[in-house]
């Protein structure tokens, strides 16, 4: 098969590759169906974090089951499945907790920016549907994989409740699905601090009901100004800079929650600003596998659509210039079919 | 009258002061109790917060109420009152979410280590006594008012549940009646770190289950082999500095909770480490108005005895003794009649 491998900064190549097969008997061979670029992917991609090697990228991703295991029981050929982005027992007491993204056993998978994957701890790792979905089905379900479920814990861990005053910080994909997932928990107010018009335009779809442009100082005195100089109660942390969380989290009221899910680079928390800041503060590796289920039940029954998230779909040997379209923020998300 | 008043690094004075008296009408005259020294005070004292002029000592306090101001509705003279460490309208939106120590109207007092004291918002900042109590019930009933209200929001922060494996961090005074605070709030399993034989002993007496001297890595892979490699459901960090924040941090179990109550001297968090530690984090000056009305009664039912705390009593006058102690650890807490 060919499948997407970065060589280095920008030195993206869809090329030939071993076809994977089975390594462990817990483990699942998936036909995709559709795969996407993620925000994260964007790290590496621009030279921000290191690639000393070429290495396979991708881990959002939905498919047909093709083999598995012999130690694989719940899962099974023919199914079409979803899985994390991290690969869980889901049994584990950290997975009991509902953390699954911090299993003992984790791995952050990569290869799913490719025609067929190798998904490790199958049974703990994947979630099927009720059944085969339809084509128009298969962004929106995409999305549970990853930036659907970064976006949900990113209002849990925020403590969304309804009739909440929601700052989602951050108009990249997480933060507009954030904006769904606090529109789905009841927040009456939602505002999206973006400046982008057709980002704008999809937070409103999403339920935004205001947008703030302003940053930094200004941004933060705009949010207290719309908040009676109180705060938000809950501030969604989507991006992962200093600039982004620090906006955050002095946009929130005292004893407020502030949730960040965009892997921190270069962000450094003086231990006495958040002290006085008097936030609750939780973040991570989206717990995605809790999720998977109800989210996948929201998305079958109709209830969102966050399939709409993807503004440019490209064939899988196109992977390059979907790359270039988000980091020329061109596009918002990538869908990539096979 | 003489008040408490520190000049410096260690320069520590007992001397005459004018009579506080009302300035504004929503203040109250308090004839002091007792008073004691907090950990907090140890920071100035030692030169670790800058000494510009010399300033009034002391913000843990109770007492007979001498006079109020003329706006003052609910507090009145002849009641025997304890207060917060900060004065809270008790009525702004941070008082009604339990945020009293981020009142829009806070200050944060000092100059009880003195044989009167003016509590600026009277109404929203103290609570007053079913009837004056007995001499013995006085130091329990002023640890409420600052040191056992601090161990408490640390536990509450740190969301300790019935049946939690709690960890706390530091062995001062806070930490001690944070050890006692999340017995009362159920956990099954409290360590406490402590390398101090009197603390140990305390720390036991209040309910801890276990003691650990180790630090560092050392004490981080104690709390690891103490919890079957999976981390505690909740720490209590009870000092203020890099190290402990660390401890409590790295001690604490994948969607645990970890609250800071120590006012952060050169804490830095890196955010990525925070990330992938998974946990909760929140702390801040301890919401004591929020629990006073609950912990007056708790004392004044017997139901805890906090003021054990106190193991060195000392007439006011020789408040300088009493900093020296508390600095060189010869006491855990010094208590000061007037």
């Amino acid at each position: 098969m060919r499948g997407t491998m970065l060589y280095g900064p920008r030195d993206m190549r869809f090329e030939e590759r071993p076809d994977p097969t089975l390594i462990d008997p817990t483990d699942a061979i998936i036909r995709i169906s559709a795969a996407c670029v993620c925000g994260s992917d964007l790290w590496p991609y621009r030279g921000l974090e290191p690639v000393t090697q070429p290495q396979p990228m991708g881990h959002e991703y939905c498919g047909m089951v093709e083999e598995v295991g012999s130690a694989v029981k719940h899962i099974k050929p023919g199914q079409f499945v979803v899985g994390s982005f991290a690969s869980s027992d889901n049994t584990c007491p950290n997975c009991q907790f509902g953390y699954q993204s911090s299993c003992i056993h984790r791995e952050f998978l990569s290869g799913a920016q490719a025609p067929v994957f190798r998904v490790p701890l199958a049974d703990g790792t994947l979630v099927a549907t009720p059944s085969v979905p339809s084509a128009d089905v298969i962004p929106s379900l995409l999305t549970t994989s990853d930036v659907l479920g970064t976006g949900w814990f990113a209002a849990d861990a925020a403590n969304v409740k309804p009739g909440a005053t929601v700052v989602v910080v951050g108009d990249g994909a997480v933060g507009l699905l954030g904006v769904l997932s606090a529109r789905q928990m009841g927040a009456e107010r939602i505002i999206v601090m973006s400046r982008h018009e057709s980002r704008q335009k999809l937070a409103r779809a999403f339920g935004a009901t205001d947008v703030v442009a302003e940053r930094g100082d200004e941004g933060v005195a705009r949010i207290m100004d719309m908040t009676n100089g109180i705060g938000a109660d809950s501030a969604l942390e989507c991006v992962g800079t200093q600039e982004v969380m620090m906006q955050a989290i002095r946009s929130t009221r005292k004893g407020g929650y502030v949730s960040f899910v965009g892997v921190p680079h270069g962000v450094e928390l003086n231990g006495e600003h958040l002290f006085f800041s008097h936030v609750h503060l939780h973040g991570g590796p989206a717990t995605v596998r809790r999720y998977l289920p109800m989210l996948i039940d929201l998305v079958w029954n109709g209830k969102i659509n966050p399939g709409k998230v993807f503004d440019l779909e490209l064939p899988m040997a196109q992977v390059a210039e979907g790359y270039r379209a988000m980091d020329e923020r061109r596009a918002i998300k990538v869908l990539l079919w096979p």
